[in-house]
């Protein structure tokens, strides 16, 4: 199921380009063991994508992708069925892969996106007419999340100063990487601390590896030292993605995020969130499931026991930060308030969700 | 230099007795490796003990003992020596345990006091008379600090409810192991929530295993997960102890302490900071050295690389906690308010410190 290479894909960092279609299935960077090991997950079923998502092959912004190359897999599956079969069978598809990790909402946007557009709205298709829908709302999906990661960089790379040395936590994928290309377009020069992000070291790995991709020189603290880094004036911006933010400004990312908002109001460092849009079927905090993953995790490292027998691991996933300690949220239209999300976002609301 | 065993040493939890003088040199338990193995270092000299504790065989409250120890080595080696020159050697090998490492101040006050006791207040002895003396003076301050640590876990025990959920950070050794027992002869039930404190996971090793073999079974955190689990409720008060306290008390301890303290007033939890007393020679913050440790062990876990080629760590051992923080200062004589503590200990300083 996996194979291993060696090099990088040269020009953009390898986690720009971490999910691959091809012909005969779907094949995933693995971000478990990136930088240290360039090793493909290869996916032959929807089925198989729906476990990658789940055993964390692919995170942070890798599942969106996947889901959709997923999806294209699911019409290939049902390319010999009728058009109300093959409907259902990529609906069960999408519910499969949308069930892997319930708090980010990618996923669910994009198997929503590809069902609008392909079986719950235009007349029946099947067969090769239906895989060739997929494929195409598939591509329109990714292409569309790429522009408004670019856009959403642009905005967030005009809030930081020439020579702004920026704190992250775990990876913001492909926000961060379109902040940095923004930034440079714009002539800025910045500098970075990375927290190592236990227990999957996402920063120190992911965001590490791809910093020094693209030239950089990240400093790596662990997730303890935040608030002595920023007491110490190591960072002049907290720098987050988000995996979720409620339309009242709840802030949902990886456990820790929160820890940095409180070291960020206590030190007086802006604190800068990046999703491109408010998720507006979750009007508060109390509306995002927060997953809790296996404990075990946290007694180890990379595979090794950390922890001292007769212990027990707790493991929530993310954490919500609430708005009054978000500086701005940046958004692909812009940066605003938090608690001015809804106001902003407010016309699809209108739009998505049927009133009365 | 080393030697491995098997098994615990039985009742007591292992750490409690980690330094061990025999009649030919110094054994410390090696606390890097912990409870995965259960190996002694040797040290045959004075010089052997500080290196020991610069590469951090031993940390918390071990340097204590193995500095006393350590003492007892250099008697020993100048016991051919007439007395003036017996007594600069040991002054000497004073001031280089005190120089492994600078901010916790139990090297410091262990040095002070032998010498007092032997070479810096007493007619001039030598040969066996010197080493006797110094062999009493060791034993004198170890006992005299189990004796402070018993009352101080006292004190502490006194400030938890019966069935606490105790958070902690890093490993607060004597003093937790005399909550621990305090609490049990008053007949309270304790839970324990423990960061794993990276780099050199004292929580998920040290703290941990001596509270299983202690009969508890405690969960573990990252150490990015302290604001969360606060957030969820997962803890009732948060417990550390300090490596040094300012006579106008700021806490300083291991780094993510900070952190932990933003995390308690943030969600309301009382911070409780354990220290026999403050340092009397230690106004204030600037009187601290913080301890830079070599950035490289950030980017390991357990002699692992964890973090991308190209990165570089930031590594302070320590942060300080303002005073506002700080719930309760528990010392020998009892818990009192951070702000408070010059008043309290302010007549030793009296006496130590000559006026004018």
């Amino acid at each position: 199921m996996t194979k291993t290479e060696s090099g990088g894909p040269g020009g953009r960092p390898a986690l720009a380009d971490s999910v691959r279609l091809t012909p005969d299935g779907v094949e995933i960077l693995d971000r478990r063991v990136y930088p240290f090991e360039r090793r493909w997950v290869r996916c032959a079923t929807s089925e198989d994508v729906a476990v990658a998502i789940e055993r964390m092959v692919t995170q942070s912004h890798g599942p969106l992708f996947a889901a959709t190359a997923g999806m294209v897999l699911a019409a290939r599956e049902a390319r010999g069925e009728p058009p109300g079969r093959a409907a259902e069978r990529l609906r069960a598809s999408g519910r499969r892969l949308v069930a892997t990790r319930p708090t980010n909402n990618h996923i669910r946007d994009a198997v929503q996106a590809i069902l609008a557009a392909t079986v719950d709205g235009p007349p029946p298709a099947a067969g090769d007419e239906l895989v060739a829908a997929v494929e195409a709302a598939a591509a329109r999906h990714d292409a569309a999340y790429r522009d408004k990661s670019r856009s959403l960089g642009r905005h967030t790379a005009a809030l930081l100063p020439d020579g702004a040395r920026v704190l992250t936590h775990c990876w913001a994928d492909a926000y961060l990487i379109a902040t940095v290309e923004a930034a440079r377009l714009a002539g800025k020069r910045l500098e970075f601390v990375c927290t190592e992000t236990r227990p999957y070291l996402q920063g120190a790995r992911l965001t590490a590896a791809t910093l020094v991709e693209m030239g950089y020189r990240p400093t790596m603290i662990t997730d303890g030292m935040v608030a002595a880094a920023l007491s110490d004036g190591l960072a002049d911006v907290a720098l987050v993605a988000a995996d979720r933010v409620t339309l009242d400004g709840h802030v949902v990312n990886k456990v820790g995020t929160l820890g940095v908002a409180l070291a960020a109001r206590a030190f007086d460092v802006p604190f800068y969130v990046m999703i491109e849009a408010p998720d507006r079927l979750a009007p508060g905090i109390a509306d995002v499931v927060i997953e809790r993953r296996d404990g075990d995790e946290v007694l180890h490292v990379l595979g090794r026991r950390t922890a001292a027998e007769g212990t027990t691991g707790y493991y929530p996933a993310f954490d919500a930060t609430p708005p009054h300690l978000v500086t701005r949220v940046v958004t692909e239209r812009g940066a605003y308030p938090a608690g001015q999300l809804a106001r902003h976002f407010a016309e699809e609301r209108a739009l998505e969700v049927p009133a009365g």
